[in-house]
């Protein structure tokens, strides 16, 4: 990238990052803060605190999913050679999937034994993982000059493809058991560890000093 | 822009950028996370996502019209050549309205059925537009020496009247028919399209390489 | 101020910024979305609108209050020529009112009809003008050798102490009559108008190109 | 720390500094606006002003807590000589405990009177803490080279791990009496003067300039 496209794309990334940062830190306004009622006891408040469990675990996995999303959002405009009309509408959409992650975080925080809530769930982070890889093709891998950004790219494309594809297929798994997609979403850990050693030395090599 | 300037201008710029950022996150809340009360059956959810709906799609409406307003107000930090209190004031006012803009949006959100929320959200994005009409003006139009300057702030000061003019315009309609006014909100698409036209290859040109 | 302490300081300068662009987009959700219940009628929705004007002008004053924040303590960081532990616990303090302002914000916009929640407010604005006056005298007037430093010191440590005095003499007038107190508010414009001539062209030539 | 280890990491502190400006602040929304009611009379409002004092030092000590976090995170990246795989969860899972925060404070600000909200808040907080010390032992002290950067990385070590153990040790007091623990929270103040002390005037020397 030189030097003159990276100062035009700062503000982008600048305002795309604080979004990120807004976004991530709202989605704990999802865990409800239990009303006890007539009811102010530590048994009553512990009930409660044990009941919200589960909206933790929700929290935590939309706190990963967007922190994930955000790396590999940022490692793009670092690789970014040019940018076009469609890429600006493709970005737009996706800052967009990001800023709507906190509602289906709530609907999964209040919702969650429904299987209603975490295929709209589920169906939600698809909807950010495929943008997210339209957004590699659009912006990258289309016309990437350099074997190494190429190579990068390809390898943030199938880790948002392989995000996709994991929520995608817990949806059937959340029509037959609730529990069952959740522990489908842990998929996504080995497929990455996999990702990265198919990838190669290379790609893991050049992106650990810079995060 | 001298570099004098635009160091001067800096600080204004993050808290702006910051406070569009963070006015952009906040949509989000404006959409209720439904209360099922004692019915938490899957089909009760499915009926009350399918009424959230129209709340989603006020929430996408209030997304591209800050995003819009975003773009056009970075844009004119980039060709400010002097700064002045008018100027000042006009953009605190304009901030104002951005920070604003979550609340139309609940109203619109909650009660878009009603031509009176139609209405005062119109209103609202339509005195953003005015506003940030206003300050393309005091900032820039008005002493511009470079004439691609000059021609560039002319393209967006169309655009932000345009949108005022699309607002505007479909107050009378919400009193008609609430669905025509949000239709007619879709007008700025094709506008926007022609005034691309309109102001040419060198306006786009100049705009792509920087967003 | 040397380059070193620019450095030194810029993060706690970006921490401040991100934390006022936030406080300032969170006063929004002071104003109640209305509750329109089984009336879901325009007469009932234009009526709770009416009624919410108060809230909005409530929103316009915090905003204006801490823009008015903002600008000072952002001017102050440019002209800071060391940093000590006192400065860096009433910079905390102040950052720390400023978080809060969002809740007077609340209280007036709710209970504005309340002299209670007028002084409330008012005692909560005073105590960001002092401790702001304070964090000028400990952060540059104390040991400024800069003869034009000092004098813009001055100039703001004025508007600050100017702020904090209409805001508590606002308080025995509240007393008297809530709305009183409200255009007692407006002195705060004449007060700055006054001190902007007495500190003269110098100062407001040096404010001008730099916001 | 070398200039291209500093331009590879600016975009993660960025990020970590966005958060930690919008978790601070979204930390008021945990002060309850009262709800009058009916009685919408002064005597009420004050009473309800009155009672909500406790949830205020709550929001104080939130404040002051994710301060020092903030203080100390922004300091180790300063001291940053490489940063690997672990270093990045663990700051992934520090920067989750912070936009936890506002739940716990949440808690504390409604249920105070109640052990459990305590012992939750002081267990929520130990787990911040104790995760900072875990992260300045991955990303400093492991591997310093420069004798200054771990003496500078034992105290912040050091700090944490006082303020875990505070906090880890207000459980039992708060199990006793809930008031008496917050009182025990007061005890980081003469513990954080004791650790400047013991680390002497070189520590405290190099950080006086750069806040």
């Amino acid at each position: 990238m030189d030097a003159q496209n990276d100062a035009a794309l700062a503000p982008l990334v600048a305002f795309s990052d604080g979004i990120f940062a807004v976004a991530i830190t709202l989605l704990v306004l999802a865990i409800a803060v239990p009303d006890l009622g007539s009811q102010q006891t530590d048994a009553n408040l512990q009930s409660h605190l044990a009941d919200a469990i589960p909206s933790v675990i929700s929290f935590v996995i939309s706190f990963v999913v967007v922190g994930i999303f955000w790396l590999s959002h940022h490692r793009m405009f670092q690789l970014v050679e040019s940018y076009d009309r469609p890429t600006l509408w493709a970005n737009l959409f996706f800052l967009m999937t990001i800023c709507f992650v906190p509602f289906p975080t709530a609907i999964l925080t209040r919702y969650g034994q429904l299987s209603t809530a975490v295929v709209f769930y589920a169906a939600s982070m698809a909807v950010g993982g495929l943008t997210l890889a339209l957004l590699w093709w659009l912006a990258v891998i289309r016309r990437a000059h350099d074997r190494s950004h190429r190579r990068m790219a390809l390898y943030f494309e199938s880790r948002a493809l392989g995000m996709s594809a994991v929520f995608l297929l817990s949806i059937p798994l959340a029509l037959i058991n609730v529990g069952y997609a959740r522990y489908a979403w842990l998929a996504i850990v080995p497929l990455y560890a996999l990702l990265g050693r198919f990838f190669g030395r290379e790609v893991a090599a050049d992106l650990r000093p810079s995060i």
